[in-house]
């Protein structure tokens, strides 16, 4: 299988003012199903691309269909352009059905600085790359995960339970990501990084696939490049749905994403 | 000053399929400004009554103008309609300008049951509401916040420091929430209940104005009668933004609703 730049097979070609087309890769799913955060890293290309300002700060995407891989239209609107942020409507559509629908935040992120006071975050990951084990193309249940033979995705020793069938039940992953070739992230790609690790289900117990329903992210600063630290979190699992957090810290130790997700889920 | 029920104050009138007149009232404020959670919970009904299934399931809102205490117009449109959930559009309008707009699932909540796994949550408060002390009408610096007036909002003494000018640092408000008069909450109140906490970042130090970007609501039970519980968290200030978590359980200790927004703020 030949590996893709992120930027390759995320980038949008334009069709007319606000509207674009973009092609889903069949290299970028899980089972069948292109990956939500994939997804949104288009609609986060439309609204930096439409909107006054080239940072996404906040995306907030509600799924609807999962498109096929092949071409898709994405579209944007301008809701309000003020002059720190922008905020905008996106939607990804196939044969004219919805597919994906978001809001979006953009601004402008600082390089350098740092956090004036970050208190409330959990630990952050620190196991080194070389302990972690990467995750293979194929799900301990046989599913296909052409996705992660285009990343490199790595667990830490002390949550890599799910894979020899010893979840620990903490319902955690702690771990890296990079995307292919190493390329940098940039704030739209973040919001496939928040979406990229396994459930934090398979933590807790075996599942088959977990629909997200709704996925909020924020982007909290401009990465450094190199591979980013992921943890990533389930909190409650309660009538047939869980929420998770993924909390996404840069090569410099800085967070630069956080995410929450609810999705369905057959346990409980 | 008068207490109104919840219900009366976030009621909505049919004008037309879809769209509803309603009316902001001047006692839900901080500073002049309408509560933002208080705003949402209009979109919800509005996504209730035009979807296919009564409860709010989840909703992300992204804020763009204040409106002013007085009539706006409410819209809902279904994007999808599926048998076990609903996706819908809401948008709140004043004098034709867009004030909010967000993305709602609507579904069927289940009375009864228990979370199937819940270890990925925070603990519960679990202070008495006779020792809790309830948040007055007017800010430490003199802001008038009416809202107080009409709920009953009360903070645990170890998170009360920053009323007495000694916040603890750790970001972090417990308390208790009850609407006017002791009425029960719906799943669409509780689109106010996890944005009627003060600024968690009051527990770090004084602020003004915090105003809500994106806030996003997961409502995962039915609430039994009775007051709340809430715990409200302030996790990471940078750039001029500040996220918060909160989380809340009714009266029969269930975690009922969560949210996480995404606010400016003057510190950093």
């Amino acid at each position: 299988m030949s590996v893709v730049p992120f930027s390759v097979v995320s980038a949008l070609s334009p069709v007319s003012p606000g509207t674009f087309t973009a092609q889903v890769s069949p290299d970028w799913t899980i089972g069948a199903k292109p990956n939500g955060g994939y997804l949104l890293t288009m609609l986060g290309r439309a609204a930096a691309a439409v909107g006054p300002h080239a940072d996404v700060l906040a995306a907030s995407a509600h799924y609807l269909h999962p498109p096929q891989p092949g071409e898709v239209t994405v579209e944007a609107e301008v809701l309000r352009a003020g002059r720190a942020a922008g905020q905008l409507r996106a939607r990804m559509l196939q044969d004219g059905r919805l597919c994906v629908e978001a809001l979006l935040t953009t601004g402008t992120l600082e390089a350098g600085g740092k956090p004036h006071w970050e208190g409330g975050l959990p630990e952050r990951p620190d196991g080194a790359w070389d302990d972690a084990h990467r995750v293979p193309g194929t799900t301990p249940t046989g599913i296909p995960v052409a996705l992660m033979e285009q990343v490199d995705l790595r667990i830490e020793p002390a949550s890599w339970g799910f894979a020899t069938g010893r979840p620990s039940g903490r319902g955690e992953l702690r771990g890296w990501l990079a995307l292919p070739g190493g390329e940098p992230f940039d704030p739209a790609a973040l919001l496939f990084a928040v979406d990229a690790f396994p459930p934090a289900t398979f933590d807790i117990e075996p599942t088959g696939w977990v629909p997200t329903l709704e996925l909020t992210v924020y982007v909290r600063a401009l990465p450094e490049p190199g591979p980013v630290r992921v943890l990533h979190q389930a909190r409650l699992v309660d009538g047939g749905r869980v929420d998770e957090a993924c909390f996404v810290w840069d090569a410099g130790g800085r967070l630069v994403a956080q995410s929450t997700q609810l999705a369905g889920i057959r346990l409980g």
